[in-house]
C-alpha cells in the first residue's frame, strides 16, 4: 500500500519550524505494509492544500496530514478535505458536546473560534485527541483513506500511538517492509560500497549506503508478504555483508556509539571517566545521554589549557617533550583521569577543534587515548577542520574505539 | 521569485533521518527575495526525481536540491537533473582533477566510482565544495535555476555561505523580505501574545511566536520592494515590542543563549568555569561552540556523583544540611569551581534529570547557581520530565541567567 504524507504549516516553508512529524510517521509506516512514496511541506493555504490533496489521492492509497486543525483562520486542513473529497462540512453536535466539556474541564469558557474544531464531512469520523482540543480525521472514501492529524508533536505521537497506529495495524493485509542497518567506522563510502558490490545490484532486497557523522551505513531493505518472508530475504545479505565487512562493522539499527560504548562497559562491569580538550564536554555530554549512565560513569573534566591538563595529572615534562596534541598526551590523560577519578576505564582527547593550526598540527588533527585498566591505546584522527564536525566526529569515534577494545580485550 | 526545494533520500521517506536541510535553505531564502512555495522529500529513484524536477520546473524560478551528489550508484541527482534538462553527462577533466587531488592530499588513491563526481552537463557549473569529495552544480536554462548542493550538513552549509548564498544576493532584484527575531524568556507564549496583542493584527509585517527551547521567540517579517522600505515598516514594531516587554528579551536574531553569555563575558573581561551535573557536560560543550572560547573558558567538571562534588570542594556537610538538588548546593557549586580553576565567574547546576524522582524533588527539578567575583545568585527551574529536555533547557537558561546577571551588575 502507498502512502503519502502532507505537512502543513506556512512556518515549515519559511524555515522557521523544521518538519519533525513526517519523519515519525514515515519511520512506524513500512511495519504496517505501508510504503511512503511522498512527502511535501504545504503552506496554510487552501488552495495549495486541495491541490496537494488532489494528486495525493490520485496517486496514493493512504494519506496523512499533520496540522491546520487550530481553532484559528489558517487551520484550513477540514475545509481542504471537504473540498477535495466533494462534501461539505457541517457542525457534528456530540463533537461540540467534547469540546464544551474539555474546556469546562479546565474551567473555561469555550471560545467561539473553537466551534470550528467541531466540523466534520460526512465520510469523516472523528479521532479523540486526548492532548488537546483538536479532533483528528479518519476519513474513507473510494477506496482511499485521509488520517489528518494535528501538528503539535504531543498531540500527535498520542493520537498515532492509542488511535491510529492500532487501527492501522489491523487493516495490514498487504507488503511488510523489513529494514535492517549496519554501521561501520574507518572506511570511506566507495572503499566500502566496492567491497560489497555484489549485494547492491537488487531492487528487493535494497542495500543503500549513506555517510554519517559516525561512519558509513548500510541499509537492507526487504519487502514481502509477511514479516517472516522479509527476514528471510534479507537475512544472506546481511550475512554477507558481515562477511566481507565484519571488521569496521560497530553496531546495528538503532545503535549509537555511547550505546555500545555503555554496554560494553556494563557487561564488563567497568566505571568510565574522561578527561577532554578539543571536544569540550560534549564527550561526557554524549554519554550521559544514555539513560541509567550514572551506574558507570563516573564524571569528566573538560582540560582546556595546558595548566588544566598539568593540574588534573597529565606531565608537564611530557606535555613539553611530545606537544599537547600527541597521541602520548592523549594516553597519558585517559591515565590521569582513571586516577583522579578512581575509574577503570579512562578516555582522553585532545585536538585543534578551531579552525588554525596549534603546535604545528593542521586543524582537525585529533588524538585519542584509551586507558583500561591501566593499559593504554591511542589513535590520531584527521578531521574536516570545523569545530562542529571535529567535535561531533571525535566523540563518536572515541566511543566507538572504546567499544572495540571493550570487546576485543 | 518563486523557489521550491527538493531533498533527496530514501532513509527521509523511511522517516529514517529528519530532513534539516530544507529548513536551513527555506530560512535563508526570504532576505534574498526567495519565497519557498513548496518542499518535497524525494526518493532515491531516478523516476521520482526527474519527475519532481520537471514538476518543479514548470512551476518554480529556482530549484534547490540536496543530496544525491555521492558516488554509489543510489546517487541519481546529477543524472536526473541532465534528463530532466535534455542533456547528456560528460566527464569534465578539470573535477576530476580537483578529485584526484582531493584524495592525494589525504594520500588514498581515489575510487573509481568517484569518478561520477566529475560528470556535469553543458548547462551545469560546478560549485566547489570545501568539506568533501561532492562538489554542486549551479544550472541555469530557460530562465530556470537549478542548485544542487550534498546532503551531509556540513558540507551544505559551507556551500551555500561561501558561493550560493552571495551568488543569489547579487542576482536578487524582487520583493525584499526582512525578517528579525527576538528572543524572549521566563514567560510563557499565551502571556507574551496577550501582552502584545497589538502588533499581531497585520499580514505585512506579519508577526509570528513560536515556542522554543531557549524560551518564546518573536519573528517580524516585513517585505518591501527594497530592504531600506522593509526596514523602516519593521522598526516601529520592533520598538513597540521592545517597550512592551524588553524586560523578558535576551536576544536578536541568530543570537544564542551561549553566544550572549560570551559576549557578556569577555564585555567585563571575565573568565568563566562551570561544574555541573544533571546537564551531564552539555554546559561545558555549548560553551565550547563558541569561537573562541578558549579565551576566557577555563574549563569545567561533570559531577554526577555526591563524592565527585564533594572533592571539588562542594561541603559534604551542606550536601545532608539542603539537599544535593538545592540552590543551596548549586550556589556552592558555583563558588567551588571558580576556586579550583582560578575563574572570575562559575555556574553550577544540580537537578534530576532521569525519569524519577531524586530526594523528593520531582524529575525536571534544576537548580542553577552563579557566581560573579563572589557574589552568588541561584534560581530553581521546574521543566518537563525529559532527560534530553532537561538537559537543553537547563543549559540555556543558565547562560541566559549569567548574561542577564553580568549586564545587570
Amino acid at each position: 500500500m502507498n502512502g503519502e504524507i502532507l505537512a502543513l504549516g506556512t512556518e515549515l516553508l519559511m524555515g522557521e519550524l523544521t518538519d519533525i512529524n513526517s519523519s515519525y510517521i514515515a519511520s512506524r509506516l513500512p511495519r504496517l505494509g505501508i510504503s511512503v512514496q511522498h512527502i511535501s511541506l504545504v503552506k496554510d493555504s487552501l488552495e495549495d492544500l486541495v491541490g496537494a490533496l488532489e494528486l495525493a489521492i490520485s496517486r496514493s492509497d493512504i494519506i496523512f496530514t499533520t496540522g491546520g486543525l487550530g481553532p484559528t483562520h489558517d487551520d484550513i486542513t477540514r475545509e481542504a478535505i471537504g473540498q477535495a473529497v466533494n462534501e461539505d462540512l457541517q457542525i457534528d453536535p456530540s463533537l461540540a458536546e467534547d469540546l464544551r466539556k474539555w474546556f469546562r474541564q479546565r474551567g473555561m469558557p469555550m471560545p467561539a473560534a473553537n466551534n470550528k474544531q467541531a466540523m466534520r464531512i460526512p465520510s469523516a469520523e472523528a479521532i479523540p485527541n486526548s492532548e488537546g482540543t483538536a479532533p483528528g480525521w479518519w476519513v474513507e472514501k473510494d477506496d482511499k483513506v485521509i488520517v489528518a492529524m494535528p501538528g503539535p508533536p504531543g498531540e500527535l505521537h498520542n493520537m498515532w500511538e492509542q488511535k491510529v497506529a492500532p487501527r492501522l495495524r489491523a487493516r495490514n493485509s498487504g507488503q511488510v517492509i523489513v529494514t535492517r542497518n549496519i554501521k561501520t567506522i574507518n572506511i570511506g563510502e566507495s572503499a566500502l560500497a566496492e567491497k560489497i558490490s555484489s549485494f547492491t545490484e537488487g531492487a528487493n532486497p535494497y542495500l543503500g549506503i549513506y555517510a554519517k557523522r559516525d561512519g558509513v551505513h548500510l541499509r537492507i531493505i526487504s519487502s514481502a508478504s509477511t514479516e517472516k518472508k522479509a527476514r528471510e530475504m534479507l537475512a544472506p545479505i546481511e550475512k554477507g555483508i558481515i562477511e566481507a565487512v565484519g571488521f569496521y562493522i560497530w553496531g546495528f539499527d538503532d545503535d549509537t556509539p555511547e550505546k555500545v560504548a555503555a554496554e560494553s562497559l556494563l557487561n564488563a562491569g567497568y566505571t568510565l571517566a574522561v578527561m577532554e580538550s578539543c571536544t569540550g564536554g560534549l564527550l561526557a555530554s554524549t554519554i550521559t545521554d544514555v539513560p541509567g549512565s550514572s551506574r558507570f560513569f563516573k564524571g569528566g573534566i573538560v582540560a582546556y589549557s595546558n595548566e588544566s591538563k598539568i593540574e588534573n595529572g597529565v606531565s608537564r615534562e611530557l606535555i613539553e617533550k611530545h606537544g599537547v596534541i600527541s597521541e602520548e598526551i592523549a594516553k597519558l590523560m585517559a591515565k590521569a583521569i582513571c586516577t583522579r577519578m578512581n575509574a577503570d576505564v579512562g578516555i582522553g582527547i585532545t585536538g585543534v577543534a578551531g579552525l588554525s593550526e596549534q603546535e604545528g598540527k593542521p586543524a582537525g588533527t585529533v588524538c585519542l587515548g584509551i586507558s583500561i585498566k591501566g593499559k593504554e591505546y591511542s589513535r590520531e584522527l584527521r578531521l574536516p577542520p570545523r569545530r562542529e564536525v571535529v567535535k561531533t566526529r571525535a566523540t563518536a569515534t572515541a566511543l566507538i574505539e572504546l567499544r572495540r577494545k571493550l570487546t576485543q580485550a
